[in-house]
């Protein structure tokens, strides 16, 4: 697994209102789609996404409580590393919350919990831009 | 506010099997200092760190349930920074629950929780290099 932190996703209750209020702070977003905004940032990408889209992607139960609402994506260039890196972290203790499969964007991901609960979320999204560190980029530009 | 995020701090019981976790993984520490590591990635920090520290130190009630013990912190260049951005993420409907203050670390921060409780510092740190996109070097080289 490479040192990288893709995405950041924010889960939120109303998509708008957080857009709103990281728009009053001087963010513009650089894609948006899906109900889904994203912030191009320093290599990582800051994302604002509905919070139950955002755990019944990641297969996380919202009710069993622990999660803040917030998931770490890491990116790679390939389906068979998505997988890798998922056997590595069940190695290490992690849990699986997402099995590698398919997602609804056409890409290939997988979602695990490390030891405190922390999610992550390993992705290879063809319709990313991936550089060498591991850095998405949603802008194109 | 740049669109930048400096440092991802996973707030963790135990330092050291969350530490041997990412380093089953493959990410090898910059830094390790007063039990807090520091994983230098793409740009972004990744910290391990208590998370009762984590919670006294940006002013999280961690009683009082929402939040997951992650937090993004937001490194500037200068204190009057710091002020600027908390007044406007006051200004924005953020709840600060750190007003800006000197830290342990000889920085000055701030903290503010944003509408759907996910925690942000605005920090300057003397001690870490800042790059022009807000990213933040721990390793220094």
């Amino acid at each position: 697994m490479k040192q990288s932190i893709s995405l950041v996703t924010l889960g939120v209750a109303d998509v708008e209102r957080s857009a709103a209020f990281y728009r009053a702070l001087g963010w513009m977003p650089a894609m948006e789609i899906q109900e889904t905004v994203f912030f191009q940032a320093n290599g990582v990408v800051l994302v604002l996404w509905g919070r139950d889209k955002l755990a019944e992607d990641m297969g996380i139960d919202d009710t069993r409580g622990g999660w803040g609402g917030m998931a770490l994506a890491h990116n790679v260039g390939s389906r068979e590393e998505v997988e890798a890196i998922t056997d590595d972290a069940r190695k290490a203790g992690a849990t699986i919350t997402r099995e590698p499969a398919e997602t609804f964007y056409g890409g290939y991901a997988a979602g695990f919990r490390d030891h405190d609960g922390h999610h992550w979320e390993v992705a290879h999204n063809p319709g990313f831009g991936l550089r060498p560190d591991g850095s998405v980029e949603i802008s194109g530009d």
